[in-house]
């Protein structure tokens, strides 16, 4: 480690004005009025080993479950579910769902993505447990999304202190997910009506990351280029940060610290506290809090450069290779993997390395015996 | 990343009986009555570039100040100062300070070392700003010490949470010193009354790390084996969680991230949460919170195990390199630099790549494209 | 203070449907779509002493300034101000101001409230410094609003932890109101499009409060009942407890613990953690943090029963008589005061007497010398 | 409540010289040398219901249990417990137990007390579970206590993260005792060898209340004035304010508040953060934590006015009249009541009427209809 004041400031965020929904093209047919990402289908080899970690290790609520399949939910969470776990031969994301504004909201996505020229699938009320009629389609990134907006009710547990563990997870937060190609990606989600609120820039404006919402926080989408379509994470919220060090404390105290694989920390990018565990799939999840209000119609972008070291990580602490490398296979609507393409503009992780981890500002070369 | 269920248990701490003071030798002088870890004197290249990082990033309050010498204590602390800053030539340790619980105890202590025939130096009151008279010694392990009882009281501002920033550190809690043979400086350090509570040993019962404490802490003083003497470490301690946080959020408000070089984390020994900080010599500096109370003559020691992964970070997450093999170099009584000295035994950095940081449980390797 | 295992279990909350928006009758007006609690202007005595409680103790941030009025706003806000205090002969309410979601929704707020009657004025951008065109009504429950949706941009500090203090408040979250008849009050708001969170009711269904939201958070309104119209407080959200409890912490260390009328507690309604401070003028702030997410559409109604002591405050402490009595005058359009009109049904102090603070559960009576 | 800025300034505490031991008279007998607070034995009337509070509610673990016994210790606790619940047929103190340094200590409070010529009893290794030989005294100022050394070792916790509720309470702090004349116990408590760090005084120098350690926190033992001798409470520690948070909400969740009696607070004396609860005989139960160091020789004492009203409630939160009138019965070594003797100084909860709770600095009376 060299004296750490000599670097040049690495490039601060910039801030643009805000992403309205684009203009339609006359004639087009209106995307479904999207509310939030509401829940996620993963594949899981071994249900009871997910359960466990899941349930024994992060807290989560078990509304239903049965042989082949487990629903959770968290603390506050009044709907059925925000989390799916079926038995499968391979780990993979069967479906990301997201709830729309009404009823008829699910028929404007069936709609739209018949009118894209996707596969599109009706699906019946109970076809998922707890979720009425539904659309599922494989949209334009390869990614397999469904489309809900009735649900059974259950239990709100938000003042159940009682059954809170220290680690308490409140609700699903975001989906994050690998594309080729970010803008594209961007373009086809700002399409659907979200907004983005941050992104990651490049000298040469190459978008390497973006944040897109709905609801009113940082996102309910992000979008990280790589080789895709992959999912990256889901992540659950909390209120404090103390409950995202909670979960970290236990997986230790259960020997479990190997689950975790980066963080904790501050990211710079949304300004979220956050810890990314991977399940017994490798499956990655995010325990996320304390981003900002983001439900202003003009709420502008806050723009990073690549080159920034502290954009993934406020504390400027490296991102460990397999955050940027490894990421979950998705499965078409018949549940047959989705082949991955390779991203065709620089990646992050290349570009980064000396200014993410390995960097000037982190050289961490021993001085032994050297006067200090 | 491999699936992280796979590994074998990492073996877990045992626990041993407590450590009393040795039975002294018929005749043998007695040590001094040390009550704690009380002062540090670092000679810094730059006092101005030191007190703004002192005192502006971390808050540290400054008792007094003059051209080449910077005062300062933290929140809760009624002597005149817990950290003295002083303009040298090259960045050092110049002396560790320990208080002693009475005026006699600074002769005992002169007594004591000049028993040991070590190089010994009386001070008078004010030779350091605001201490009074004085002993300093070169100890056995090569360490420039002072041992003092009378200092100048000053206002403990513990509630003046005006003055608080969000990262309010409370007081200096211990010291950390790198030595080749540990065995043989807990040897010394018990027999000056010190008890230890937690170390870090191999299987063949080598001794890596030793903690040993005089005030109801974890410890005054740890012990790291490395090339030495040289100094690894001082701690300052917050309140909660929380005050070690924001530390790291304001270095990335101020972007002085590069400032940290491990953490924030939760150790294994110890248990405290923990960010490692390096000041603008190198000098490294902990911020350290909620140990626990090991007051009670029959305090037990807890044993780790080189190969725990998680004895150093509870979290599993790893060390950095330059953490095992950077340290500040210790100056004898007449300023001039120590000689350092080679660890003949096994260095912890090596025997546990492949426990910690590079091991199976931590396999970093990308997988791209896999299925997960 | 009696056993306290004694008494009967106090009435849970129960669960009812979502309060959609009502259908407006054929060839209504449609309300104006409003995003949120945007800000309030308060008339004050002396803007020097409002500024040292705002700024210097609470430590909101000061956009601009003149001799007669300070526009403030929190860290995570980039609008011009959430908070205006401008110099008057007498303490009140000179508006309450919700953003809209563009500016043609200002025009549809002004053809809303033309055709309700009430007065309605047009202002030309910079009426109020940092605002765009607004209009101004006095609504049917007798409170100055103002509804915009132009306003400057200015920075948002929400990473400058650097300036943030270990108290800091992030953005403005609601206001609460005092209405004789809060059921009118409640039909009047669902019109605007309001939804229903919260309410606390009696056995005869009488309607003590209710809890309104546009933005995904608890509430933008709450409506109270007592003698009105006045205002009961403004609410400013910080992240995390330890936030809350600076303030207060802070508040003491400047011995102006006087300042502090009810809490810190934990709401039961809500579920959120607060302190209620009052200003020079007694004005009434609340720091709240930690309320939920209820942003879709369907989101349940907790409803309260009046008797259940914990609906106020969760660990059932008793609400201060001052809480339920003071509140601050509101204007007219002309910056008269208006008439307050009494409330003709149950005042909720009233009926809590036995639930709420003097209750059988807290039986503070003494009983010196007694076996407990 | 009006206008909070008016008041003239209370009292602020004064820093006095710290309190060495007093010189012994020539040939007095030592005291033993007390190690801390160590553990407490409660009669209780239900033992299950005890057990209920004690451990699902707070959350202590179970060392030992029997039909009319329960042993319970903390989190960081490796004695065998920190207190016993043990059948009776009333709600009562049965003793206080302090460790000693050695085993021999146990013999110096033998012959210390002896000397005193007050009841003195020796008890054989197990006469209480898990204690080695001990000595109990009826001391002078009417309370039992217990000196002993030896105890069973037990499974520290501290790690176990796992089994830690987000209330996990780390390990007994203190006790808080009644007594008529605080000057006669001050003067008592000293000459066993504790050393003053807080007091409340009157302006005619009555000492209203005295706060005395051992071990290196702010107390073993407070002094509260008031008909004597009588237990006001014990107090457990956590090591965070977000512990003594989730107490209260989870008591909440629970419908039990009705236990919380006081705060949650930060007191002026001490600096702690508190909760007081009632157990269901109405033994007091304090949650506290973050209170500070003490361990110098020389610690001074701060001292309180009694008309400070931030003294008892750093907020100014009133204290409930049930905190200063109730306090459990103390028995003799035969089990017998001990007769309560009257205060015949002021009580503070009447000279502090006009500053605590019902002061100018919080008039609460209502103010329906005006300005605010």
């Amino acid at each position: 480690m060299t004296t750490p004041a000599v670097p040049p400031p690495p490039p601060v965020p910039t801030v643009r004005p805000g992403t309205p929904a684009p203009t339609p093209e006359p004639g087009a047919i209106p995307p479904p009025d999207i509310v939030r990402a509401a829940y996620a289908e993963l594949v899981v080899t071994d249900p009871a080993a997910s359960r466990e970690f899941y349930v024994d290790l992060l807290g989560l609520v078990v509304t239903h479950e049965d042989e082949d399949t487990v629903y959770l939910r968290a603390f506050e969470e009044y709907l059925h579910h925000s989390l799916v776990l079926r038995r499968g031969d391979g780990a993979a994301l069967a479906a990301l769902a997201y709830r729309v504004r009404s009823p008829g909201e699910v028929d404007a996505a069936e709609r739209y993505y018949r009118a894209l020229g996707v596969p599109v699938e009706r699906r019946a009320a109970g076809a998922t447990r707890g979720i009425g009629p539904a659309v599922r389609v494989l949209d334009p990134l390869g990614f397999p999304l469904e489309f809900f907006y009735e649900a059974e009710h259950v239990p709100r547990l938000h003042q159940d202190y009682d059954l809170h563990g220290a680690g308490a997870i409140a609700r699903l937060d975001h989906f994050n997910i690998v594309v080729p190609d970010v803008a594209r990606a961007e373009r086809y989600y700002r399409a659907l009506g979200f907004r983005v609120t941050e992104d990651i820039r490049g000298a040469d404006d190459t978008l390497y990351a973006s944040w897109l919402h709905r609801k009113d926080t940082v996102h309910d989408i992000a979008l990280t280029g790589g080789d895709g379509p992959r999912l990256h994470h889901i992540a659950f919220s909390t209120h404090e940060r103390g409950q995202v060090l909670h979960v970290c404390d236990l997986l230790g105290a259960r020997r479990r610290s190997a689950h975790i694989e980066r963080g904790p920390g501050r990211h710079g990018v949304s300004n979220a506290f956050y810890v990314y565990v991977r399940d017994p799939d490798l499956h990655r999840v995010e325990i996320y809090t304390t981003d900002y209000y983001t439900g202003d119609p003009d709420h502008p972008v806050l723009s990073w450069d690549v080159r920034d070291n502290q954009r993934r990580d406020w504390w400027g602490n490296p991102v460990v290779p397999s955050w940027y490398a490894e990421a979950s296979t998705v499965l078409d609507l018949n549940g047959k993997p989705q082949p991955v393409f390779a991203r065709e503009e620089n990646h992050e992780a290349e570009v980064t390395v000396g200014a993410d981890g390995f960097s000037f500002a982190r050289d961490t070369s021993p001085q032994v015996g050297s006067p200090s």
